[in-house]
């Protein structure tokens, strides 16, 4: 059993967390912290979790940390990069489900979070998270940065196109995601009576996961690529759909080359040819459905691609992720079915 | 490993049926009929089964079926009544999830259901598939009747007090419904731009549920009580909320008694006292979640009693009663986290 | 022109008496005041109000308020009780959104509402609002007190029972709201990824319009009714549905009392016998659809009652009382189609 | 008093032109068809026209229809075209809200939409109804051919660009459509258990508004544009958000460009710099909201356009266009504001 610690549980990403540990054989919860909720039951905060997680959460204490073989940070960006040096000098590794290590550039990282990254010197070796391409740094990792939710989805779309040399010209990836994205934090704007029934883009000028999706796709094609990313905020709960437009002039079959690509991915599922996958067919689960269309033969490819936000964009890669570094079973806790309808 | 069989699985209650057998360790699937979609793979109809069901749709076909340990009918209701008495014959049991086997007094079900029952001499064996009331008759059974989905949530909702013989006057049951209840028929309204951001009562002249219920309580305090039902049509998919009212004198400790009373029991879970239940706390799983209030101290009683209508008031209970009936351990395949958000 | 002012229109409640008073051909609106937003346009904060309000919001300013002919105060509880008295004594009249002037017995509403009333000198001459019961009134009233959501739609449902005295026993009353109904204050209860998708009760043991519905009522039946009182939370923007329980024993054509009780009402419209209403066919407009029900020829009847919680439970009625106060053709402004589907 | 009669009002566009019809100060409404609804009134079929449409739906009449000034066609694809030579031959003008007029290559319409086009005689007089186009020629017009709702919005979006001949290499516009789009035919696919909380792209391949899209701008253009078109289904029910890609070398502020180009419009209205519009500041009214950002100062313009499928997309535009063919102020009827929240 693998004794485990998770700071900061109380949004989405930690509720989403402590649901697949609750199901996952090998996973021994220790500690939950929270600075807002210490003292009080988890299962009374989220009734779902009634009868799976008998823990309380508590405050943040380094000590009890340090005694579990890995700490979860399900925190905002900027809390993992303080503690993440005290748990790793204790041999206790690390997955930060937010953004303090996902930007290898400490200066491209701190003019998109507005902070000074408080461990530089832990860059070099945290390991960017994603299994589909780095599997075996993973494996060895002691500092792993769980990757955004829109680079999944938007990464494993492009990664056939990009591995195989074929994207030409500026990347367009028109982005949707679920609400739950935003967090759980009390904002007007992702009030029911605001974001429901609607639908709008947000941060057209430039978010965050811009400088990541970048970063990946250009270490795979020897360059980043010129991309625009626009995120949208669906009026629904869970589920990311990414449309992802590249032009594209080699006549290769396409959909071959995606289902080879990813033939022996647990994760990653390539559906047939003139498919549109839905985001319900992967919601609760940690799988990224992909299909992938030439319109009209025409040299615009559109690949589409759907995740849980909160799974394969988070919580389940994070499982993932500790499956690995642990020398489990990959998909060990992570073999359930979606709930659709 | 069980074989077993389904008839009829287009629908929500056969798809959620095959993610939960998907996900049971002694489920063996062998055939599933669909006289619409013979031929066609399961998981080209569902792609969130892909990689979990690998059959095929089949036309109907005795022979397959009788090989089975047990089949569950999916089906409308009149269907299953015609099939049944030659399965049993081949001591295949039986699982009707559709209600052909739920009212006893013939009479009452041809009246209700507007058809002459096709096998009445089955009835007096079929077993009520509520293991919270028949759970040793269901251990036994060849044929269960597994209930419907507002009757599981409204009978284990006032279960404490028919027991105790606490109930006065008649009954209100107010019961809400997600949209999924209505099933995957090409209906205009359950059209999302029809049910979608409204609400409405339906049916309040008189539903099938209403003799089930009544029958049920009936049986536990020795005469029908009188009840008005009225059902409710919710502008979301999944989930059953019964608001229900009785005048209770006692002063008993309700809190207590209904703690008590489902104290073994694996799929209900008393709230603490003020609480109360919301849908999604048991989104995808087989519980019922219960508060029971009594406003301002008085003689109405409120019991607030959530269920998902698919999996505790339909395919999860089908998978407690085929636990129970083929001597597993109860919770087996059924021990899943709610997703919630 | 009527020269209107508006305290506190940064809510739901505001916005949509803006949506209204912008269509409405006698208002005149010259000033709107919030602490929060003073300074900015109005229709920067609600793009959809863009070419029709110029208005940028102000600082609270009693002149200003003095000078108009009519204030409106869209605030939280416990604001216009403040305010209005020096209103009043500069022949302002006011119509208070809030709950301030709806209780007529100072001690009930200070202990339902937790403070201590500030002017509870104006509550014998405060009119409540609601024109079905007190239309002259309202005529000549300076201070009209606006209904709550819930107690509108349940009063009109009950309202022809309670005339003809024949309620007996003990009222149920079980309400549905959309979670507009909650306001636009930042509360994580109501995120999107918090109630959507779900339905759960609240506030069971008591809630504020309990005691607003019994007075009003009272007041007709000589004699507050036992009532329980059951809210819920839609998972939609608008609109409410209360579903009201009376025992009656009497024989009485109850279709016909409806439809001759509400003949003359603009703004109740009884539906025929046997219909269900829906809430999205009142969205958006200052109508009440009611049916009565009597399941089985029994001795509950259900009385089905529909609004939209911010027209005519809100905004709609205020624009009404208006009308009445003002000598107006009480439908002017109000006249709009439902936005159905 | 235009004497109006519509074709085919059981759908959403056509409940929606009654809605409109209703309020419009204009409008003698005289006739209304339907072959399945036939005797019918309408306000049974909606119960939210109640008081305000008072007519039956009727067998289709051409003698009725020919003694209307004015004949909307709220039909499928295919119908119009078949009635309107006669009614056209009767001196009665006609605004198809279908598809039949929209494409001016006879062949073209032919291949996409799959059938012979019963009379290609009146293609060349068809005049294409988007007023911001072909204000002037709609006014003179005995036919229009309503525009298709992407059409609408994604038209209006590049239009400033496009007259200005600042588009460079292919466009792609990834465009979203809430469900009241596909109708209210009875379809497994739109119903809300499938389409509720769940997203995906569909008709990816190719859909029949994307030659409609490039002959309009193509007509602007001096030749049609490259375009990949996405639709894609939102789990709402009103609603399209247009999110458009262009690349555009030239400086030009598009801000001032879009602006100066849309001052005089009613009906169109560019938001300020740096805003996101959200498709329920237009729901319910004939608006069109626009915004234009150049990411990171780049090459890539994205304009993002919402409007009110059913209103601007479809009833609205009608509309707007009956104004113009009769004289009448172009606003009249059509000065609501939108319902948000």
């Amino acid at each position: 059993m693998i004794k485990i610690g998770i700071v900061g549980g109380t949004g989405y990403t930690g509720v989403e967390l402590l649901r697949l540990l609750a199901m996952h054989p090998q996973a021994d919860l220790q500690v939950i912290t929270s600075r807002g909720e210490a003292g009080r039951p988890v299962a009374d905060l989220f009734p779902s979790l009634r009868g799976h997680i008998d823990l309380a959460f508590s405050e943040p204490d380094d000590d009890a940390l340090k005694a579990c073989d890995l700490v979860f940070f399900a925190t905002p960006n900027g809390t993992a990069m303080k503690s993440a040096p005290v748990l790793l000098a204790a041999n206790t590794r690390v997955i930060d489900l937010a953004a303090d290590f996902r930007i290898s550039d400490q200066a491209v990282w701190e003019q998109w979070y507005g902070m000074t990254h408080a461990s530089p010197e832990l860059l070099p070796d945290a390991v960017y998270g994603l299994p589909e391409i780095n599997r075996e740094s993973i494996r060895g990792a002691m500092l792993v940065a769980n990757p955004g939710c829109y680079p999944t989805a938007t990464i494993l779309g492009y990664l056939p196109l990009a591995q195989k040399g074929l994207i030409e010209g500026p990347l367009i990836a028109d982005c949707k995601s679920g609400v739950s994205g935003a967090g759980r934090g009390a904002n007007v704007g992702t009030l029911m009576a605001e974001c429901g029934e609607s639908f709008k883009a947000y941060a057209v000028a430039g978010h965050r996961h811009l400088p990541e999706i970048r970063q990946v796709l250009g270490s795979i094609m020897g360059g980043e690529p010129a991309m625009t990313f626009t995120p949208h905020l669906l009026p629904m709960i869970r589920g990311i759909h990414a449309t992802l437009y590249s032009q594209v002039t080699s006549d290769t079959d396409l959909q071959a080359l995606y289902e080879d690509f990813y033939a022996d991915e647990p994760f990653v599922d390539v559906l047939p040819y003139g498919c549109h996958p839905e985001t319900r067919s992967v919601r609760g689960v940690n799988r990224c459905q992909i299909a992938v269309h030439r319109p009209q033969g025409g040299d615009t490819v559109v690949a589409l691609s759907v995740i849980d936000n909160l799974v394969k964009g988070a919580a389940g890669q994070a499982v993932h992720n500790m499956n690995l570094m642990f020398g489990l079973d990959e998909s060990m806790g992570l073999d359930h079915v979606a709930l659709a309808p």
